[in-house]
């Protein structure tokens, strides 16, 4: 397959969306970010890579960080994690309060935002030096030493997060999180801090496809394991997208609202996506056409 | 892969499960089958098949139905039909009214109860003769002509059928749908009337598999259209269980009351299952552990 | 006090909103009313009268129905009712479904429409002849023979009544009705289809003042149940307006969608006032403005 | 009319109540206090005061005191109030989420702990010495200058307030409180802290009798808007349960977790009863009870 070809193939076809949408701007951070740029990179299980314009540009993960929280805890956990969590699509906002309420304090997924904050806690409490700990798995997955949090974002999120705030809040009174609320927001954010640039993201999710056995910075986990991630992605990685996602792409993937998406082709490739530009779902308009004419062109999905 | 050794042991490991759950009761029809059975088949898109114990045994196919009727919707008016459905997972039942009335009468997918009396109406409206020409859609995918609608089951279902003929009137109400409500409830019902084996059932679901071109008495889909319709039964298909389904299976499927499963490896096989004791969501308990076995043994499903 | 003075002068002060809001219109009997009608009529326990305007024009009373339905229903059955339907404010709409949905079939409140619809069944089940027993009761109430149903508008509410008969089927589903679902409705729509004018209307509630024994036409309620029922009105008699009324007029009322609004002081007057157009929220913009001059002017409310 | 008499036989009556229901216990200062008391004050406009039992036993008010701040902020901002909060019954639990976020952050009614939270907010912003300001006004209006916060209480009711954390997160996220969220909270729970006497209680809602002008510590308010407290409290002073109170008592009223009520006999009389036995909708069991026979025995209520 000539990805090369038709990476760039598909960007002649999405420059007529390329002012379309808005990015993120609830932070100074996220609102100061040169919207009109565009990175790619897919990276084959042998290790091909093929980058696309900005693939070098970091960028803010923000919720694709969860899909390495998630593989933290799932190693350190295992099934126990359900207990806490459910695996279910949400039907509403990823930020929504509702649905906490009515289910009494169990957040619907990991991939929203309440489930994330669970995670989170599950991390506080497991490991000795979260920060550091967090951090050197993200680096081993990438293999950039350069990879870090970027405090600035964290905390001016930090101070705007009075959505997330009340989410932990009623996490809190349900008894779901057992972490101080504080130390809890403050890693939620970090982790959502990193930054990464589209060659980093693609190269941190090939263990996601399942080549081979999953072993790093001392955490495993089964083929099982990951195949179950990739179910979850499918059914609850792009909030209340998920459907129109798996509708469109057909492969399992994870978004963020800095213009961010990877999306897992199993055991093929694992290809990420960045343009600020956001739909009025909170994803990257650019970067979700980019996927599906992707899958489109080369009937490469999991259907 | 030796399904036939497969399946044999799959049987084995379940059958402490076989007393668990209870069959649905709602009519009389459906609470005097015999709860203690089991059936299941497997069919490769190479036509191996692989009956085991009461694949022959026909049994009320209820919501199965809807992907039989979502082919043909989606064969007679293509991306149309997303103008009046979602193709988001819902988050709550199936027969939930709540999201209805939240979301102004557009159902969240086909395949909850809303959704597919929107496909009917759609059917009524679109065919000559609906009651033939659905049913020899069908007979065609399954290759059986004595498959037919059980007008007892229909007539029971629509004399208890409150909820749904709640949910007709909420939609009519928001102008979703346009005949006549209570020819849409009958027609509906038939749908789910319909009585099949696992043989028939995975017969008929191999062509959602993709192998080979698409065309059933008279109707067409392209490859295309058939990805996009394993992706809404891979995110949809099991009511509020569509997450843990994809969560343990792993692969794009249908579930209905009456305690049948279709599941579909993508240019593999399709796989019906049926056993109807039900849990709490409405599946089928043997059904639902059986097919976890079996993407668990083979190591294939399409993460 | 000098109520013909003060309902001139309350005119005067209401005439700049005499073009504001729309009457009812989603059936023809009601969308070809002449708007620009006005009609008051207070009477005392004393048995004075004071008309003005267009007092003796009969309209739609609508949901002011509920009002006698509720008498009848509580001389029938007493605190039996309540086994049946709440007595809490809603919340939400007058026609949710929603709440419905989440209390399991059990209405809020008997003003509602599913309370109402509630309060059908049980004169269905009660009375020999509901239709006759019914009129017979509103006719006492307001020493009119001539006050009727209005069939036309009775039947063009049916056809039109897809959320009612939504409401219906889902009450039925829960058991909270027992008998036919069209019966139900056709009472329903039957009993909100009644005629009358204002001088009938406050006539019709002088007993509900509790100024002396209630009896009429065989049906007897004590001092005590007239309370509660005045209550219920204070509570819950303008659907998600009931706040705002009681903040601004302090008058246990009762509205309907025909434009007609019905008020009680304790122990002193009825007061009922008609104009066709509403606000948001389906009551009458001039009515309720009429109310809030007239206890403001008197310094009568039962606060 | 023989209040004292009525108070006593009331009590008879009761008494076999006296075990029913549980005193909060949520914080430790409520969860010590002995549940076995009983106490009520009838004071009449006309200065007679009626003290039963442990009338001068002083209790935490907890909401109660939200009629105090209600007092304040129209004295202080009037109408204006009404464009941050609503004035409607709520229909859910008083500490629901689920209508703030539908809602976009407008609180249902001032008494709800959202509404009351917005309440606070405008006092920090309106008042110069918010502490000082509060409490003399309360002690104004009850005549004793030893009525106090309890900042034990106040600080351990912070301390576990997640679910009005979250509350104050949201209105913090849609912009309806404007001052920091600790600095609201903490004061929000400092004025549920007050403690007070049945005989404090009464003698202080004797200015919403309206019997004259109200002229507190500084603060007026027309006779109208006393009127219109009273409206408040009657659709949404007591919970989930106000139709309930409204239909039983039929007075304007306020409750508090702490086991405390007032309701007020307009022009006549206020009375508060106190009993740490609450039902599961958080009002006292035997207060509840006592003012229902009150109203019955005497035949005054507002309807």
């Amino acid at each position: 397959m000539d990805y090369k070809k038709i990476l760039e193939d598909i960007y002649l076809e999405i420059r007529p969306y390329e002012k379309m949408g808005k990015q993120a701007d609830y932070i100074p951070a996220l609102a100061k970010v040169n919207p009109d740029q565009f990175g790619m990179c897919l990276e084959s299980v042998s290790g091909e890579v093929y980058p696309f314009m900005q693939s070098d540009t970091r960028f803010s993960i923000q919720s694709i960080t969860k899909v390495f929280a998630l593989a933290l805890v799932l190693s350190l956990k295992g099934e126990d994690l359900w207990k806490r969590v459910g695996k279910e699509p949400s039907g509403t906002a990823f930020n929504s309060l509702v649905q906490l309420e009515v289910e009494r304090g169990i957040p619907r997924n990991p991939f929203i935002n309440a489930g994330a904050i669970v995670l989170t806690d599950i991390l506080l409490t497991e490991l000795k030096d979260p920060d550091n700990e967090f951090i050197t798995f993200v680096r081993a997955l990438c293999g950039s030493d350069s990879v870090n949090y970027n405090m600035e974002v964290a905390v001016s999120e930090r101070e705007k997060g009075y959505l997330n705030a009340a989410i932990a809040n009623m996490l809190k009174y349900h008894g779901t999180i057992e972490n101080d609320i504080e130390d809890v927001l403050m890693f939620y954010f970090k982790m959502c801090s990193v930054e990464m640039s589209c060659r980093e993201l693609a190269k941190a999710f090939i263990p996601f496809t399942n080549i081979s056995p999953f072993y790093y910075s001392g955490y495993k986990l089964t083929s099982s394991q990951i195949k179950r991630m990739n179910a979850i992605m499918q059914t609850c990685g792009f909030y209340d997208e998920a459907g129109e996602f798996s509708y469109l792409v057909g492969l399992p993937g994870k978004s963020g609202v800095g213009g961010g998406i990877v999306a897992i082709y199993p055991m093929r490739y694992a290809v990420a996506v960045w343009s600020p530009r956001l739909n009025s779902r909170g994803n990257s308009v650019m970067g979700i056409k980019a996927l599906e004419l992707l899958t489109t062109a080369t009937q490469e999905s999991i259907f």
